[in-house]
């Protein structure tokens, strides 16, 4: 059912990081669902969480292991581990104790993600005998491998990858992500990695990971569920032969924050591309607020409808659904007669009404797209927001009412 | 489909309160789509009206006509009348003054209601076809009726009736609603008439149309969507033989203020147990909040999940779904630890995890029942709420998908 989502993109290997998978058989024997990164030594490591106060147990630890030297990140899907209190918090420090034993390595230098249903107690012992097998397995060309072994209700593995020079160097910037559901990123995505040759420290790689969730990631929605298990990590390993980048280092800064965003832009794009049920690809866009917080909330009222993701669904021009949104999105004082609503590029409401000009057959032209956008003009200032989101179908339903069955 | 709602029961009719029934054939010939009901002279009337921003061009005209003299309430289903501009205003004041003319009253005493499709021109010659019909159909036994013609995707027609005595006089208390999607009520309802022949003073009505809306229609919600056409009106005709009620009537005060909260509730409750595409009846009480705010964006976050609704579909007891929703929902420097959940009378989670007496066969037993409560305790302070909502089937996704087809 993803919408416009192909294979993988070439995703080049980053000097300085590994990627290991195995199986534990969590959820069913066989199926991959353990990985393992390594970073190599002296690598900045940056992250993101979820703000959700109900924050897994990994999430508590990696958030505070994160800023101490990170060399090993391990993920599981399967079980969330979020919900179960002081046993999952113990249960994750066991399993990263494990990989740090078999590793060489001190235990806080090993970050655990868990991804997967929520309240299960993490099967610690399955987990911890497939870590060896992960090690084993660790190879600076899996991230195709990692990409699928992450992957939970996902349909495709999701992955971008960008390359740039400078003073003769390849740069490269290469990332994966997963989440198919239970999504709408605050601060970080349900799990996104992504890792760089370049060599930036901590702070400035913070900053870097913080500009490229903040329009990507935290710009996206699903069901405006806010997941527990959200994280997303930027790795620098600094194996490219060029001077550590700082926000002083003009074009290399520049390149390498680009190059981040993108990759962030495409993986969480994909996610909503591989949104539970979507068979919509919905850009909402907004412009003329005041402020863009009054942006934000016109646009996730618009993108949380259920009414207008029923009517992308079905290719129906209900327009009148998109009016009803914006006027309940909470913007104080809104002049309804200063809005303008358009679908693609067709005018649909102007001055609070239909517009003159439009036609049920404009309208239902640009519905009947796979990727339709909806652009809403408010008239009141110069601020835009932009968030991207899915329809609601029957397969949505479907996908949730059986998730655990 | 509909949830614990069965025929409607009885409704005492309300001396000086008429409704008659007609068929303009706005959307389907022949069926019953224009309802006016007649209010004696020297009625009170009081209402609330959505506060969505778009709101339609006849709560427009009766958000300004409430404050004088009412006579006739004149309401359409098939259409809105909303998203339609200047055009829409000079529609409903048309039909209106229509009906003003051959009832022999002002214009500005016909209040006008629309609800239906969002965003298509008013059809004023239906309309206005069909006026001399419902005029003539005018009598005090035609509630069901009614209840009945202000229908649109409804499946039931919804009504509440009190009546209780005071020094050896009967006071009646009767409301009908309708309404089954787009029910997120801002101050009012989809539609909802309350009449009394009790006799009150505008004000004093309007307060009891205010904290009745409040807890009843102010606390119920299908798809969070607020809509553009919500109103409710009471009405109190005065024909009861008693002196004015005022707030220092004591006890008749009291007794009418009850009857009119338990009609409010009663029709408010109804719409959810007939939400589209309804399986459920869900409840979810907040308890133990440090203000009502946060109980409500704690109650909310639950009610809208597409997740929850979608587990209480398929009987899922997947309560992480809940803790994440509760942990998601914004309350400041919210302490998982101190939080409980309950479905029904099972302890689900506690202390921010999985409750350590809870087994997934009690889960079941409550989730597999009509009607659920989910309760959450806060541990914060001393504040509730409580709100009502549905699931979220395939029937939902149905409905709004071909809603206009």
């Amino acid at each position: 059912m993803a919408v416009g989502l192909g294979p993988l993109p070439t995703l080049h290997p980053v000097p300085g990081f590994e990627l290991g998978i195995a199986s534990a058989g969590i959820k069913r024997p066989g199926r991959k669902d353990v990985v393992v990164m390594r970073c190599a030594e002296g690598s900045s490591v940056a992250g993101v969480f979820t703000l959700n106060a109900f924050c897994a147990a990994p999430v508590i630890l990696s958030k505070q292991r994160v800023h101490g030297p990170v060399r090993y990140l391990l993920t599981n899907t399967g079980n969330a581990n979020a919900g179960t209190g002081a046993l999952g918090l113990a249960a994750a420090e066991r399993t990263c104790a494990k990989l740090a034993e078999l590793a060489g390595v001190p235990a806080e230098a090993v970050l655990p993600f868990s991804t997967g249903v929520i309240g299960e107690p993490l099967p610690v012992e399955k987990i911890e005998g497939a870590l060896q097998a992960a090690l084993d397995d660790l190879s600076e060309n899996n991230w195709a491998e990692a990409a699928t072994g992450i992957m939970t209700t996902d349909t495709l593995p999701k992955g971008a990858s960008r390359q740039f020079q400078h003073d003769g160097v390849t740069v490269t910037v290469t990332g994966i992500s997963k989440g198919a559901g239970m999504i709408r990123p605050n601060m970080a995505t349900m799990l996104g990695y992504i890792a760089t040759d370049a060599k930036v420290a901590p702070a400035v790689l913070k900053d870097l990971m913080l500009d490229g969730a903040n329009k990507s990631f935290n710009r996206i929605t699903i069901d405006g569920d806010t997941s527990t298990n959200d994280c997303c990590m930027l790795i620098a390993t600094g194996q490219a032969d060029l001077p550590e980048v700082t926000q002083a280092s003009g074009a290399l800064f520049e390149a390498l924050k680009q190059a981040v965003f993108e990759v962030c832009m495409e993986v969480a794009q994909a996610i909503v591309r591989d949104g539970e049920g979507a068979t919509k690809f919905v850009t909402v866009q907004v412009n003329g607020g005041g402020n863009h917080q009054e942006c934000l909330d016109v646009g996730y009222a618009v993108a949380h409808s259920p009414l207008i993701k029923t009517a992308l669904f079905a290719s129906d021009p209900n327009w009148g659904r998109i009016l009803a949104a914006v006027g309940r999105a909470g913007v104080p004082q809104l002049d309804v007669s200063l809005i303008d609503v358009y679908l693609g590029d067709v005018c649909i409401a102007s001055q609070g009404g239909r517009s003159p000009s439009y036609t049920e057959e404009q309208g239902s032209a640009v519905m009947a797209q796979e990727e339709i956008t909806i652009r809403i003009e408010l008239g009141r200032g110069q601020c835009s927001e932009t968030i991207w989101t899915t329809d609601l179908s029957h397969e949505y339903v479907k996908i949730n009412a059986e998730y655990r069955t």
